[in-house]
This record gives structure tokens, sequence and C-alpha cells, in this order.
């Protein structure tokens, strides 16, 4: 059996894949199935199956010929590969409606994301706690980054904010970045940064959904 | 001048650029800054200026040699183009913590989505008013989403319940969908899908921040 190491550089797409698969094993095993096949996992989720048995071969688990993946060990293979399973601390920079909304959302939590402090300069803000999270003067986030231990910084602040932002959480010991905002953040060598542009996803589906339109 | 065709399809990458130049523009504004060249956008976002060119031109508005884009201007059509000035009419499938948390996000009203109500099956939330909004029961899905004339539905429910979610709100009249679980939602020729799944962002950090720590 291969030894599992998370920390293998996996490439984007595979990790953009495998919550699919942990999503569709997690309703099986909800649904008490016991097995399931690269042939079923193809079939429902509409990807080719040699590509769901490649992109599974980076985890230590294999299938059985004819029986397929044992489903409760799938799902937490999946859930320990893709670090869902670790708590990771993140702070968040911006208590705006996003940032407020993001600190509401315990969900994140069960996807290893430990939202622990909110960081705002609006005073009516600070000292809030949305969602249980504390939000604190932006003047703290150094101290207080560093006494969370915070890996991750999450920014929902607006636009032209975006670089600061991201320049004191990295001096502030942050290592991975969340950026919600439109900017294209600019980093040094050694941090991480995911962009997720919900509004650039609103510009495709708009785009779409006027050619539609222009269709009928 | 080209006529301004909003129905025109668009790429995907020029639709996902467009909004890092819009956030670029407004920041320019908001200083002040009267004209902008490619060749500044192109220093400050890290794109070939012949790209940004490329893309603009979709657009029906021209640079000057010399002095490029006026500021105002270019941002003003950028979010037109990009239907952030019209109001899109949405619905949210799923009142947990992330569909409340997107109600009360303020924000998004200022890219077009008009998120007029919310709806679940939990009986202690249907009455509720999360950021104003109202949620109804899923029953009342049918004849809610027609009088509201809701174009887009957004779903935020449990991965199991996706695919009946989408079903439901194809079903009330909806041609758009915004999915926010990790589901592979399957749906019929003409529905548009834009599926913004941000536990795989998460996944994609974590590995690149396991990669980070190994380096050291």
């Amino acid at each position: 059996m291969k030894e599992n190491n998370p920390r293998e550089f996996i490439p984007e797409p595979v990790l953009r894949r495998l919550p699919w698969y942990l999503a569709y094993v997690s309703m099986l095993r909800d649904k008490s199935v016991k097995h399931v096949s690269s042939t079923n996992i193809s079939r429902e989720l509409n990807v080719d199956a040699s590509q769901i048995a490649k992109d599974l071969s980076f985890l230590s688990i294999k299938g059985k010929t004819r029986i397929g993946y044992d489903v409760s060990s799938l799902e937490r293979e999946l859930r320990d590969f893709l670090g869902f399973r670790r708590s990771h601390n993140a702070v968040i920079y911006g208590v705006g409606s996003l940032g407020a909304a993001l600190m509401q959302d315990s969900g994140l939590s069960r996807y290893g994301l430990n939202v622990v402090a909110g960081f705002d300069i609006n005073p009516d803000l600070i000292g809030t706690t949305p969602g249980g999270v504390p939000v604190y003067s932006v003047d703290e986030l150094d101290s207080r980054c560093r006494r969370l231990r915070a890996e991750i910084g999450i920014i929902t602040v607006p636009v032209d904010h975006a670089q600061d932002a991201a320049d004191l959480l990295i001096s502030a010991g942050v290592k991975g970045l969340w950026n919600f905002t439109p900017v294209r953040i600019r980093v040094a060598d050694g941090i991480v940064i995911a962009n997720t542009s919900i509004y650039a996803h609103l510009a495709v589906m708009y785009n779409r959904l006027d050619n539609l339109t222009s269709q009928i």
C-alpha cells in the first residue's frame, strides 16, 4: 500500500475533481451503499472512468476487482487527502456583508477551515461576534494572528484595500490567502493564493442567459 | 463605433478577466485618475497588454492613442457589458449557513443579483427574513418563482438534495443555476449552470500550503 502523503504536489484539476467524488460517496454512505466502482462514479458524474481511476490513484486506497471501492473507506480517505479533516486556522480581513456572511457559514469548519477572528477598521463592527467569531481592530492584526496561529487569511475588503490587506496578513505570518475580491493580488514566492471571484461566475452566467434568450 | 451587444457569446476566460479590469478601473476612478492605457493595466494586473486590448475590443469603447481609455467610461462600459447594471431576480434554495449568508450579502446586488426569496423545508426557518429576504416553504417554490419572475436559482442545500433542488427550480421556470454544492448537477440543454465550489478552492490551498511546509 502506498503511504498517504498529503504533501505531494497534486495537479489542480485533480484537486478540483476529488471533491465531486467525495460529495457522491458521502451521498452513497448516507444511503447505506457499501461499494462503488469507478464505472458507477463515472456514470453519475459524467467523468471518464479511466480519469477517475487515475485521480483516485493519488490516494492510498485501492478498489477491488468486480467489487470496487469500499464506500466509507473511500469517503474517509478523500476527506483526509483533501485536508478537510485537519483544522486550519483562518482570519477574515474585512467584516462587510461577505466577510460577516463567511463568519456565519458554519459549513466551512466541516471542510477544515476554522475561522478564529475577523478584522475591520469600522469601530461599529469591532467587538461584535458574527457567528460567534470575535471582530478585532486591524491594529491588532499582527499580534492576534500570531497568537491564534492563523495560517490562512480571507480577504473580503473593498477592491481598493485588497492589496494592503494581503500585505498586512502576510507580514502577520499568514501563508495562504483566500481572495474573494476581483483584484489580482501580488504576493512574493512562498505565499499560496486562492482566488474565488464569485462575481466573475455571475458575469459568465449573465452572458450565457442573455445568449439563451437571443436563441429563443 | 461597434454596437454594444451583450447577447454575443463571449468566451469564458474573457468574462473572467473583465472583472479584474473593472476592479482596477473602479479603484482608479476613486483616486480621480482620468485615463488609463492597456500598458498601465497590464503592469498592474500582470496580464499581457495585447490580451487586454483584445479583451476590451469586445466592448464598444475604444482607447485613444497616447491617452488610453477614459476611466469612468471604461468602468461604466465594463459594468454594463458584464450585466452588473441590470437586475437579475434570484431565489436561494436551502437557507442553511451558506444560503442565509448569501441572503445577507448585500454586495451581490451591486453585481446585478437581486435575491428575492429563500426556500427551505425547515419549519423553523420558514417565515424568517435573513438580510430582509423572506424564506418560504419549498411547497411554494413553483408559484413564488413564477410570480417573482425568478431567473436564477442559487443552490445551497446538502449534497444529497442538490439534484432535486435543481430539478424543482427548473420546473419552476428558472433558467440559470448557481450551484454552490460540490455535486455535478445534470441539466437539460437550455439551462445555464455556474459552479462555485468554494470547498474545491480550499482543497487546492491546503495542498499548496502542505507543499510549502515540506519545502522548508
